[in-house]
């Protein structure tokens, strides 16, 4: 199977100025930028835990995949440069569903002009994992790091948050070109991207950054899928909560000072919208502000 | 389970020249060597395919899956510099696994000189399920290819071959000093290691190169393994045809003009045997030498 499928797959990878050496040799050749600091990411997803392949086409599935490791390039205010994908494929229609998957990754990768660098292909027994790992370079303002941000600094995201389930979790555009255009433009303390659930991630980039935070509940963005899916459910949650914890919205989480996030709030400078939520404060911990009262907020979202 | 881990896996880190910003952020940050050019492979390996989880010491299944890609490296003649390990464990005990395969594999990683820059760990229904990816740079020399081997030149491998299914294909070492110690001092037309079968290896290495290969049968170095298996199945193999189509010996495969493979083979530079075993020929395919007789070989070995 894995001869067949690199012939099918290297008749459809473009050339890439940073691919030296593709698939086929026992490794490939990625030439980086000359800083030779290469940012490396890595992500595995599952059937029945990131995706249910019985119910879903694979092409979705191989988008999420590729999406979600340059999201955490974005995250770093990283460029894209290359990815190397492993497949564990149930031996049934093994060679359609990893050239599915590919037809899935691949327009993805050459929107953001990754090298699709090689992999490793595999047939068992088990359910679809696919592992993949991508390397990108700093720019010349370095990384974005999730542990810069300091009490007093804003908090904004990037986008609408909440019901993900509904179908962003697979078909979301990683928030690349807008992490390098921020970074390059403002000044921003602390970033990371929001995979595991608003409050969870928050409270990873407090503890990274030694504060704590407020969030303003009334302030945060919520996706209109976020109310569709607190009614899908019926249980009595609300869009709300659902922008908290529900995760992989995969939109940027990022810190600023007061005038440098007054300035970003009021330019705009991207095509979605930049929403102020909330505040870094000293004290360790997760706070909601909400009708003039100040509570405690659980740190809630996916765990893995 | 994940933030329990990382906890632990942290506190066992040593700190790496080439690390510039370890686990607990979006992404790692590696330091390459000036050329920035990074030599990268992925490998995956399940329960069931790889290794049996119910019957092995998950340290020799960590050690493992850090090993393959290593000799991957080593098959480049690259050295080794950052590995990214993604997990997919069974929910019933995930944190004393992951442990334990970390215990196989930071030992090898030190040895080595490997940062263990981050992973993706994640627990699930299925079956344990490791992808690393592993980074590396070329040396001075440049890496050394698959394609390069001319008709006319020698064929050489390191160690033995065969039976590597009673406990090499977990416990081997990988052939990274002996490739760049070869690779610096001797100049190698093509490289690859042995992972699916000296045959089918041997007959990919043929293909890339553009020649084919004549092997004498009677040079096959065999592993005392290689005939403990053969006599331990019982089915009228014979050590040498576990020696041609086994895999996973993890041992290198050199083509060099015969000058250079006659100072290789008297010179004996390694601490393990460096044996001439056949040659390259202008004719596509596989032939075996043996009595006086030439016949054609097939290409065996795993399949993935």
């Amino acid at each position: 199977m894995e001869s067949e499928f690199l012939e099918w797959l290297r008749a459809r990878l473009q050339p890439h100025p940073a691919l030296r050496l593709g698939p086929g040799d026992d490794a490939a050749l990625v030439r980086l930028a000359d800083s030779g600091t290469s940012v490396v990411t890595v992500d595995l997803v599952s059937d029945g835990v990131d995706f249910d392949l019985g119910s879903t086409d694979p092409r979705r599935i191989g988008h999420k995949a590729l999406a979600i490791n340059l999201s955490d390039l974005a995250a770093m205010a990283a460029r894209p440069v290359a990815a190397v994908v492993a497949l564990a494929l149930p031996r049934a229609g093994a060679l359609e569903l990893a050239q599915a998957l590919y037809e899935g990754l691949l327009p993805l990768a050459a929107r953001y002009q990754v090298a699709v660098a090689g992999g490793d292909t595999n047939t068992w027994d088990g359910p679809l994992v696919i592992a993949i790992t991508a390397l990108g370079e700093p720019t010349a303002r370095g990384v974005l790091r999730r542990d810069g941000a300091r009490p007093g600094d804003c908090l904004l995201v990037t986008g609408r948050l909440g019901g993900s389930r509904l179908g962003k979790h697979l078909d979301f555009e990683p928030r690349v070109q807008e992490a390098l255009l921020l970074h390059e433009r403002y000044d921003l303390h602390a970033g990371m991207d929001i995979s595991d659930g608003l409050t969870l991630d928050l409270s990873r980039l407090c503890q990274a950054s030694g504060c704590g935070a407020e969030l303003d509940l009334a302030a945060i963005p919520l996706d209109a899928a976020a109310d569709a899916w607190a009614r899908q459910l019926g249980d009595g949650s609300t869009a709300l909560e659902h922008a908290l914890a529900d995760g992989e919205d995969f939109e940027l989480l990022l810190a600023a000072d007061e005038p440098t996030a007054a300035r970003l709030v009021t330019e705009q400078p991207l095509a979605v919208p930049l929403t102020r939520i909330g505040r870094c404060v000293a004290e360790a911990g997760l706070w909601g502000l909400a009708g003039g009262r100040r509570e405690a907020l659980a740190a809630r979202g996916y765990l893995h």
